[in-house]
């Protein structure tokens, strides 16, 4: 099937549906009602665990208790890949997860977390408010009966753990690399053996040398993962996740069941979520760093040649996905919002920055 | 008065207060409600005033109208410095404004907007969730009676249009520049003549040549006034107001009468709003400078030496203020967090983004 002309059909279908529903009183559901939440996250597990439970005690307390979110974590109730087929079939109410989990269902989903030379999370949410993107996140839910809205953010993931100073593309050849998702398949596309390890098996992997470096989370994920304890050779900047965003996707049919107060709850507690993950992952990944420096892990940037060679290789992953309308529809639009407020930030806030930390040091 | 000292006093006093009121049942307000919110912004005036317009909105939506926030704009009810006294004295409920209009009220008002070689927008909210921010601004709050919330945000603010090209800290001898607040204090002992003129007359007093150049706020907001219709020289990044947060502050004896869920609902509104407001100002400064920079303007950045200059100048205006104890206590605060989250956004995110840009270009 054609996902375009699918797409289409499903708007109008929609459309005409609203129009209807404000001609006759809309029934809204009464009394209390509790949302079964499923995550893609372990219980506890930190700042993506937190973000869920965040958004879900935001929408119980805001309603009263007239809108109970009740958190199930990744294997309490279906597992962490599951959570989307659980939503969209109605199993549960809600899920909380990093999108680009379900490239399988639409490779446009990638966009809404990051995709490699993609989008830092301040672009993300330029683009998704006031350019358009939350209205093509949107597209994409109505395709699956979803109702989707950002809710966290990892911010710019870290390069990753080496054992050795990475001194030029050709140091990728055959190097067995732990990265998942399209940053992992331009890496393979560099000459890497890539790996995608579930994260409970990564330390074990890189003190044994059965890989050569892995990339996590940043600082503050990484630290309790304990890599410093194996390798002191940090890469701080990547270029494969440059701002993850995390999503809270409701199943259509019941959140068009919801009276308009409850939808607006939904709606700002996934946006205030979004703002205050983001803000947790980079004051606890600010003070880690300093931590893993005051240990003796050593702070690297890739050179030049290799971020040159990252770039042709994320070119290549993206460009073999742009015969899917929909996907060259989000892309162009993403791309488009990035350069006009990437300009505007490096001119401003970037100069600045620099200055600032150059004059106070 | 010794502030530090009534604010050990107040914050015991009111302690002791919520202690009783939990041990006796709350009896909160019943029925619906309506709070007046005065603003310090004309009515329309674009990004600060959408920004009081949504938390509203989003306050009335999602209480069902229970909570109704009615915007009286400024001028409708009180003038824009007027609105800390009318709600602290009961006239106004709420306000939303920047708070750096306050530091006649208390001068670490100043770091809850925006002070000179200070924080980013993203640094300030990682600082104001998760290293005490949001505490401190509740101290200040227990002073005067309110209850505030950071709840908008201009992004970093451009460093202005000027007559003729910088090319050192000498050319500021003489200099007249409208910057208003601390910035506008540090130009002073810069050698600069600081002109505070209100938005409305900047435009004339730069075409008549009344001044030699002006900051405003960026390029959305910059273009509206039609600076660059008098010159083509613009510098991108000050060192002023490197992302001004705007708050959203409820009389405290108000907000401690509602629900616990109304108290949610104001809070979470306001960090939303933040979040919306900061991704308007920065998604439409990216178009506006793109329409600039085809029309003609020339974007530029100050040299090293002049970046020094303003450093020194906006140490001694911080050092100024020191011997207020509330007052160190939130700079020291800003400035540990800002140097920990600093370090690790400049090392992932920022090398990121110079990559990125320099591969994509």
């Amino acid at each position: 099937m054609d996902r375009r002309s699918f797409l289409k059909n499903t708007t109008i279908g929609a459309g005409a549906a609203a129009g209807a529903a404000a001609l006759a009183a809309p029934a809204y559901a009464q009394g209390n009602r509790t949302l079964t939440m499923v995550t893609t996250w372990g219980r506890g597990l930190a700042g993506v665990h937190d973000s869920a439970q965040r958004a879900a005690d935001s929408i119980t307390a805001m309603s009263d208790g007239s809108l109970t979110v009740d958190l199930k974590a990744a294997g309490e109730l279906v597992g962490a890949f599951e959570v989307f087929d659980a939503v969209t079939s109605g199993q549960a109410d809600m899920y909380h997860g990093a999108d680009y989990y379900f490239v399988g269902q639409h490779p446009a989903y990638a966009f809404f977390t990051a995709v490699p030379f993609g989008m830092t999370a301040q672009e993300l949410v330029n683009w998704y408010y006031h350019a358009g993107g939350m209205e093509l996140h949107d597209e994409l839910g109505q395709i699956f009966g979803l109702k989707s809205f950002l809710a966290g953010n990892t911010g710019a993931q870290a390069g990753g753990w080496y054992r050795t100073e990475i001194s030029g593309p050709e140091d990728f050849q055959g190097l067995k690399f732990r990265m998942p998702g399209l940053g992992g398949q331009a890496l393979g596309k560099m000459g890497a053996s890539v790996q995608n390890l579930p994260g409970s098996e990564v330390y074990q992997a890189l003190a044994s040398g059965a890989i050569d470096g892995t990339e996590w989370i940043g600082p503050w994920a990484d630290e309790k993962a304990g890599f410093q304890e194996i390798t002191k050779t940090y890469y701080t900047a990547g270029f494969h996740e440059p701002g993850a965003g995390l999503s809270l996707a409701t199943n259509r049919d019941v959140f068009e069941s919801l009276s308009p107060a409850h939808q607006k709850i939904i709606e700002i507690a996934a946006g205030e979520c979004h703002q205050w993950n983001l803000a947790q992952f980079l004051a606890n990944n600010g003070t880690a760093l300093q931590r893993l420096q005051s240990g003796g892990v050593t702070v690297r940037e890739f050179p030049d040649s290799v971020w040159d060679a990252m770039g042709a290789a994320a070119q290549a992953v993206m460009d073999e996905n742009m015969g899917d309308d929909l996907f060259k529809t989000v892309h162009d639009s993403a791309m488009e919002s990035m350069a006009a407020s990437s300009n505007w930030i490096t001119r401003s806030e970037g100069a600045y920055r620099a200055q600032r930390d150059r004059v106070r040091a």
